[in-house]
């Protein structure tokens, strides 16, 4: 979608996936006299680094993983190449591999989250369950959910959140790290879609027959469509804020609306899919990436860094779903 | 040596290593009410996160790695849960894993030596075997080092820095990425640490027989001691330079001194050893961590932010050499 947008656009798109590196991707760069130049090639076309405009992070490859004989050795020296010299060029990055990464630790989303001033249920993390059954006590109604997100098995499994049955033992808290927190009695699931500065916001009503027991959007039934709204002024602020500290270009924030009507941050996916949004609600998301992307300069995105004025070129990494790790 | 130092300061110090959670480490962290409340407890001692004042990061364990039944699985909850919170907090770092991470790639050391005016050895990095042998011609004399640093097995290996010999075969570039470097004629080796702002110098001149062909000074027969020596002013300012932008407070330079006094940057590595530099010239390096580590305030550290003005702990990890990755 988002690479069909910027054709439109007429800035010359590269994609390449890093797994193809060495082979259908190669690269060199040269340091001396103290100038960097640097060349990349994928699958035959072959681009100034110094040409680059913009880096699109979309699920890549691991890098060396298509060679005839992968080792952990070729993929790191592969990896850091690559990496090391993107990260020597003055492209903007969506998002960048730092923040990508950090992105990913949910306990510092939810102090960031506090910290942009975003509702957060009240969230206990812990290996004592002793502080864990004082929580159940003061939070009776509790959903667990991982602390790390997807579990790292081949292809990724989702861990669906649940709720904790009253009277749970917690003793096995000891043996892992545990995310309990406050279930929100929801009346709709929102989905906050940031691209630079531009908000894309969609709400899923529960329908009136749900299972109180599905609290994981990703997967209850639910007939009810995502349909566009508005974020309220004072989310838009907080969601911004978020991704400035955060140095991200792109998030996916989920909310889940309580009776109220007040959105309690879940969490923000810094590589959140928006393809079923867009599909639903006809939201134009995939052109705002690429718009960002294409852009010469990007006056209002939060956490971007350097200047894309006179550059010529936007690169799409694609892959599966590996990772600068 | 570090600890030996703190404990003369009156600075509290706690030692852990994070492979020992869950187990003889634990945590819980809370979330409510748009405040965030952590502790940490290390074999049998409890600490809450606000008093942490700095945290030195010295080869952590791989989370989770000494627990009965370890899996990748358990080791990333741990880990997401352990450095998650540890971010959430105002502590100083030495090195802040981000930046550590970044740190490691050598494209971009060269890069940002490069445009902290640095003198860098003409240096390739390619998987195009006619470009390697353009480089050979224009620089005939060169040496082959590892893109990535260590070989990633278990315990890791160094790989050795090899000169390159007259005539060599290039086709095999195309299989990997090479890193290829003239080769500095040197008639010493520099090793400059710093920490925050302070400079350390050592100095190991070549011996007049040494063979030429033996160029990795880790691996040299050698018998001239480390000497301390003052680094000149424009290299100090460009090393300060160079950590400011790599938001190091702690960096390991090495160079090759030249004939003619040049000397050539040859890498920073963020986690450097320095005890065999203070073994043989004196220089107080440990002091100067432990100063840095248990200082209220660091006013002119590169690299770091926060305040650690009114907190009154220092943390030091301490384990087998696994990094927060």
């Amino acid at each position: 979608m988002v690479v069909a947008e910027l054709d439109g656009t007429g800035v010359p798109v590269v994609r390449l996936d890093p797994a193809d590196l060495p082979g259908g991707v190669a690269l060199s760069g040269e340091y001396v006299h103290g100038v960097f130049q640097g060349h990349l090639s994928a699958y035959g076309r072959i681009v100034s680094m110094s040409g680059l405009r913009s880096v699109w992070v979309r699920r890549p490859g691991l890098p060396a993983s298509r060679v005839a004989e992968p080792s952990a050795w070729l993929t790191e020296e592969a990896r850091q190449a690559f990496y090391g010299m993107l990260r020597s060029t003055d492209a903007r990055w969506m998002n960048h591999p730092d923040a990508a990464r950090r992105a990913r630790h949910k306990p510092w989303q939810l102090h960031l989250a506090q910290r942009s001033r975003l509702p957060v249920p009240a969230t206990l993390v812990t290996t004592f369950p002793q502080a864990a059954r004082g929580f159940a006590e003061r939070f009776p109604d509790l959903v667990v959910k991982p602390v790390s997100g997807a579990h790292p098995q081949e292809p990724p499994m989702a861990v669906p959140t649940s709720r904790v049955a009253p009277g749970t033992d917690f003793s096995a808290v000891a043996y892992g790290p545990t995310l309990l927190q406050r279930r929100v009695a929801k009346r709709a699931d929102i989905r906050l879609t940031c691209v630079g500065d531009r908000i894309f916001t969609a709400r899923k009503a529960v329908t009136p027959d749900a299972d109180p027991d599905e609290v994981d959007v990703r997967f209850a039934g639910g007939s009810e469509p995502w349909r566009p709204v508005e974020a309220p002024p004072r989310v838009a602020a907080a969601v911004r804020t978020y991704l400035r500290d955060a140095e991200l270009a792109y998030g996916a924030f989920d909310f889940a609306e309580d009776a109220d009507g007040i959105w309690w941050f879940l969490e923000c996916n810094q590589s959140g899919q928006f393809g079923f949004i867009e599909m639903d609600t006809g939201l134009p998301i995939a052109r705002a990436v690429a718009e960002w992307l294409a852009a010469d300069t990007v006056p209002a995105a939060p956490g971007t860094s350097g200047n894309g004025a006179g550059r010529s070129r936007v690169r799409a990494g694609e892959g599966r779903g590996h990772e600068d790790a």
